[in-house]
């Protein structure tokens, strides 16, 4: 099992990447290639101590930044890291690929250097929304696919199931269509046909519609929704938690009573804090390619990494990319 | 100025309606014409102190639940408290009709018995989201259009404005496109032309794209959307916030120690909860019609209720109606 990494890429990269590395090396005894600066790289190696043999780097000399433009970053930094390292995948030298980069060039690249999978029409991007049971769902699309048609919705909700089923060991993941409302033939035009067509998909454990409002109460394991709604549910629960947590600090710290009472519900609120904290559930996968392609969050620190690259030694063991393959020739074959 | 009010609409109703009604006559002078059962409506009225010479009350025989299918609620239930609610400004008897009843219906008989605005394509609803600073932004339209053109997008734009303005007394209101990403050209085709067409128009103080991220952060005073989108930010705030209080809770109760933390902090969660609130910052406007239809919340307290009327009083006072008449014939000319 190979495991290839974007040395240089997200806002704590290269020392908690490296560091990430490092963990996963000693708790998996997973190989790793990263790419990246090999002075750098090393440097920071240097200071971990693990099983280097289990190690290559492989120098590179670019680095796309979170301000480039996806695809024209793909394009011309032909030996930026993340190209470097989804060659490695899209080549065979390794199983799967993280990156905690630029997520947009991340999508153009897994396009166009590792390649969509026969038959599946739109790649997802599969994020994941911790609950208040302290489980997850996954929402796939979460940001992709901006503009979406029904077929694409039931590519969706297929290749998340089987990335639920075999990388999350959810054993009957619960799929639900997001909309408006519950009853059928709520929604805009595509959640409808959608519905229609989900709902007659084999395999698929279908629950329904489930709104935005209960998508933190753990009642479906899988939002299906086309990317920029997916984007508006994550980013909104994202942002809503975070002002709330703001507002909260202002309001312990607002007296000295509060004070007091603030020091005495620490342990309960950061516990609280990281339940919600969608960063510490791993990253995620981009489903539908020929390989295995993970997006760890930009601010992933060293566990996060460790957990990425767990998710990517699951991904490529659970064979999720063969699985995707079967259901594309299937599921072409239902439409014609 | 007349405001009419449907009396048996609502989780609350008619308990609440009534002392809604009474405070919003001592405290404004307006005259209200309330629709419902007279002899229960009259036995609430009677444990209330006010100038009952402001006050009519038009007996109705059937009440539209919110279980009923909204067309045909409105279609068969002729003598429904909400369809002779509407029906008092239809005919000109009131300035003015507030609901707290199924929304669904309520979109339908406004359409149905109020009328569309000429030049006007689609009616849109008007929620209020409040933010971190104790304001609010108007989500405009936040459900009453599944599936919309960016035409659409454009009257939402200006529509919403006009009662920013008018209602909110917003001097120069901050217009942005809910979208997935800050830059112009991110989105989706529907945001994509909606953001060029908004930019052109007049009057209106356009500020770009905002992410639902930002949703509570003040940045802006209308954020404009399909009713699908809008939907979806605002029941994940509202979500968000409910299971993160609910979180809370459990958190402050899960021993000693924390239980006398929650007691010094329970005026400031207090506080910080009713902020989060947005049925607090009464009703959602239906604009487009011929005629002020304001949705006040299903769970609207007498508090609430009174504020829906006094935003009834603003809306009528404030000519929004008229304005936005003006506007769609300048619009659809500029359309040809």
């Amino acid at each position: 099992m190979k495991i290839a990494i974007d040395g240089m890429g997200g806002d704590n990269a290269p020392v908690s990447t490296v560091e990430g590395v490092s963990k996963a090396i000693k708790e998996y005894g997973v190989e790793v290639i990263i790419t990246g600066d090999r002075d750098i790289l090393e440097k920071e190696f240097s200071k971990h101590d693990f099983d280097r043999t289990k190690l290559e780097i492989v120098h590179t000399t670019e680095v796309i930044e979170n301000e480039d433009k996806p695809v024209k970053a793909i394009r011309r930094k032909k030996d930026a890291s993340m190209v470097v390292a989804l060659n490695l995948v899209k080549e065979g030298r390794a199983d799967a690929v993280i990156s905690a980069g630029n997520t947009g060039a991340l999508l153009a690249g897994g396009l166009f250097i590792v390649g969509r999978i026969k038959g599946i029409d739109r790649p997802c991007l599969c994020s994941v929304l911790p609950n208040v049971k302290g489980g997850l769902s996954l929402i796939a699309d979460c940001g992709a696919n901006a503009d979406c048609k029904p077929k694409n919705l039931c590519e969706f909700a297929a290749m998340s199931d089987i990335y639920a089923k075999k990388v999350l060991e959810i054993e009957n993941p619960r799929v639900a269509v997001l909309n408006i409302g519950l009853e059928e033939g709520k929604g805009n035009d595509l959640v409808k046909k959608s519905f229609d067509l989900i709902k007659e998909m084999e395999g698929i454990n279908f629950i329904g519609n489930v709104e935005s409002r209960e998508a933190l109460n753990a009642f479906t394991d899988i939002i299906v929704c086309d990317g920029f709604t997916g984007n508006v549910l994550l980013k909104s629960v994202e942002g809503a938690a975070m002002s709330i947590f703001s507002l909260l600090k202002e309001a312990f710290m607002s007296n000295a009573k509060s004070k007091i009472g603030a020091l005495l519900l620490k342990d309960q609120v950061v516990k609280l804090k990281s339940l919600m904290d969608y960063s510490e559930y791993g990253g995620a996968p981009l489903l539908g390619l020929n390989g295995g392609v993970i997006k760890a969050h930009g601010s992933s620190d060293a566990t996060a990494i460790k957990n990425a690259i767990n998710q990517g030694i699951k991904f490529a063991n659970g064979n999720v990319v063969d699985d995707i393959k079967e259901f594309s020739q299937v599921f072409t074959h239902t439409e014609e």
